[in-house]
């Protein structure tokens, strides 16, 4: 069986290249810019572990790596090219790729099937044959490429060298980095990503199946515009989403996205109904932001499965409690009234109600103190009447305190009740009020998440998240009473 | 006419007290977070201009002020007095304020009509009844009262001293100082606000009237909970909006949400259906949180009249002008298909689209150099087939260049362009990604702030507030076509 035949677990390779080389590097400090040597530049920051070769025009080095002419020139074996040389100048490097014996190339460069009028897209099959007749696989054209964190491949600055159990697909390329930055500040961490822009070859499909198998790979996501294997998709989709959730951002959703996309990555977005009803049918968890997306893997990662949609809302401010109850019931939360005895407990514990609300939701003070806050969520936590706990607190709304007091008594008596709690909890930090430099907002964020904890910087997407991981796990309970 | 019969009108003296005197002191350095000491504190602070009073129990002085025993033996004239006692002792002190002569007082402390049994409701009847005796104005109670820069009454550190022309009523404390602090920092800046909780005497109908008529109001925000005067609300936003724009944020809206509401200000939140006829009829632009409103105004203060919905896109990087077109079409603005000719005009400054997306959206890239960039925006922002033009950046998403250098050629790009425009802009900046100790996202929001320019952290916000817009400035003209 020839390597571009081979199942797609047989994808595995990809990730783990003996050795790469980059091809479009200028021999010059002064060009330190240029796009080649900026990749250079990256896996060496990274810490690439294999050989690391130069291909380029002039004579001299690049990063302390002499830069070789050819591929051909290169004295060991290549099998991982990554190509920021014009379009036009392609199809010549497959050829030399070939005769080399490289196994994968990222076409990081664009100018292929995604412009206007036929010689992009003639270029783009002219590569493709001859990558065929190679056995060489393709990434892009007009892509980022490989990210593994094991095997320190990366295409951007300041991607963490922590490897997670998130595979991530993407077919937008500055979306791709925005979301790794994005969940890894997050605490979300990935074992591998691929960035495959035009998907002339490796595509969608390929990599779900990839990640499906992958034992490294616990949940994935993917960002796709548009698909040429409909059916396909929708196969390989069902059958990821039976192993493992699956998050899809679908984006080029509307007309003005596919316009849009038709010349980002040559997609062809397809009707919003279609794809509706294909990722519904699939068991996709879908999203409409990459941020909604590590949002759904937060609550995955984060939080023990959750059963149901009755929601015990807990927080402090009368208005922000109002807010919060609005967000969760609008997104589909479900808050059934608390029972007059837990209602008469929590009257116990603090006397009176006034500057309290004591329903569902909760209005808790915490400036009256740690000791009560632990005891009045004690008398409610068990409840049984709910499935989960959302908790969630606005800094910055007492007129008078501290901004520092503020943010440490929040802080504390949020993390308290979390820990404390016998049911899956979410926590909000509504914190995108004043940025300053004291920096609070983030540092609390920070030590919530620290402390293990699903956190989110807003009910709405909190509440949002928990309603489609909901949803997933009811999807994924009926598939199993079908079979 | 007694004051509390007077035209609403009548009430600008509520803005202007000649003396204010805060009653509930503790005259000891060692509690100064006692809420009485601290309104003192934030009143000094704010450079109150009229007498101030310490009125409380026990001898001494507090923030350089000699601390009374009652309101009687204050010498000159008290107009205002802000409470923060505990709630059987207001009736007697209204009494004494009716004795003395006070004009309005501001009932901080809560325990009244939105507590649970008939005590709360009663003291606040009793309360309403012997200040109408006198011929007092309420204000609340369970509410922080009156922030008005011209006049330097305040109820939170860190409000702005600019007067600006916003009119600003909110049945919630803590999110109207929330609100106070999101606007300022958007460079938005009131004429007025209230934050007038329980609304036993002073109501949302009596502030609206007000602020109709008040010159120093262009725009009118609300944040209402409920009402008791459904009829007479319907009228008088009816009266206000002919007249200048009113945003209300009608929250309790949802089933959790009036449960919270009832305990919160004492509000009968009513049916989500009702107040969507009666703030549609009304000419009301509803918003969700308090953010939204302060999107509106974003957009009522920082664009001319925006006469369709026709929408020119442009921004940077496949992906995230998928994701801005997406945003823009799912909340109603239209994208019409960019005519041939601009884009050979633009093919003509770029030679070629690789990496570009010359339709609409544009994704043009500032990184070719803002000659081009500007020559780019000349060539098509004459278009009369769009009403306004949409501008997002998303910095952060490139893999090499430096951060510093993203955030100031986007920020660049976009002033430059926005400047440029012939058409009503809305500029966007994706910058809620990594927060660093450097605040790069920030600085560059602040510098298109000061610009002049309508700004939004996300293209749905900004999108959203436009669409609103367009949608009040449609009902004003067709108001007047009826007349």
């Amino acid at each position: 069986m020839s390597r571009h035949e081979g199942t797609q677990a047989g994808l595995d390779y990809i990730f783990h290249p003996r050795s790469t080389a980059v091809v479009g590097i200028i021999p010059d400090a002064q060009k330190r810019f240029k796009l080649g040597n900026q990749f250079i530049r990256v896996l060496q920051d990274f810490g690439y572990k294999g050989p690391l070769y130069a291909v380029g025009s002039g004579e001299g080095e690049v990063s302390g790596l002499k830069v070789f002419q050819n591929i051909g020139d290169i004295p060991g074996v290549v099998d991982y090219v990554i190509t920021a040389i014009p379009n036009r100048e392609v199809p010549q490097l497959v050829e030399e790729c070939g005769k080399k014996g490289v196994r994968v190339m990222n076409l990081f460069v664009s100018g292929f099937g995604e412009i206007e009028g036929d010689v992009g897209l003639e270029l783009q099959q002219e590569i493709l044959h001859t990558a065929r007749t190679y056995g060489i696989r393709i990434i892009g054209p007009n892509c980022m490429g490989i990210y593994c964190p094991e095997s320190r491949l990366a295409f951007g600055l300041d991607f963490s060298r922590t490897a997670g159990k998130i595979g991530y697909l993407s077919q937008s390329g500055g979306q791709c980095i925005l979301g790794i930055k994005e969940a890894n500040r997050r605490g979300i961490y990935f074992s591998k990503v691929v960035s495959y822009g035009n998907a002339a070859d490796i595509n969608e499909c390929d990599l779900l199946e990839y990640f499906t198998q992958d034992a490294e790979t616990d949940i994935i996501t993917a960002d796709i515009e548009g698909t040429n294997q409909g059916p396909r998709l929708l196969r390989v989709l069902g059958k990821a989403a039976a192993e493992k959730p699956v998050i899809v951002f679908k984006c080029a959703a509307t007309e003005g996205g596919s316009q849009a996309a038709v010349s980002h990555t040559s997609s062809i977005a397809g009707s919003g109904l279609i794809w509706e009803t294909l990722l519904r049918q699939a068991g996709a968890i879908r999203v409409y932001s990459v941020k909604e997306m590590f949002d759904v893997v937060t609550v995955l990662q984060r939080c023990p499965e959750i059963k149901g949609l009755n929601t015990l809302v807990l927080g402090h401010g009368g208005g922000s409690c109002v807010q919060a109850s609005d967000d969760c019931c609008r997104v589909g939360l479900k808050m059934p009234i608390l029972p007059v005895e837990l209602r008469q407990a929590l009257m116990k514990v603090y006397k009176t109600n006034a500057g309290n609300i004591f329903k569902n939701p909760l209005d808790i003070n915490p400036y009256l103190g740690i000791d009560k806050a632990r005891e009045a969520f004690n008398a409610v936590a068990g409840w049984n009447g709910v499935d989960l706990i959302l908790l969630h607190t606005t800094p910055e709304q007492d007129p008078f305190a501290p901004r520092d007091f503020q943010y440490q008594i929040h802080t504390d008596t949020l993390i308290e009740w979390a820990k404390l709690s016998p049911k899956p909890v979410v926590l909000v930090m509504n914190t995108n009020t004043a940025p300053r430099d004291d920096r609070l907002p983030e540092k609390s964020f920070n030590r919530v998440l620290e402390a293990g904890f699903a956190v989110f910087p807003s009910v709405k997407r909190a509440a949002t998240a928990v309603f489609r991981v909901y949803k997933y796990y009811q999807w994924k309970s009926n598939l199993s009473k079908r079979r």
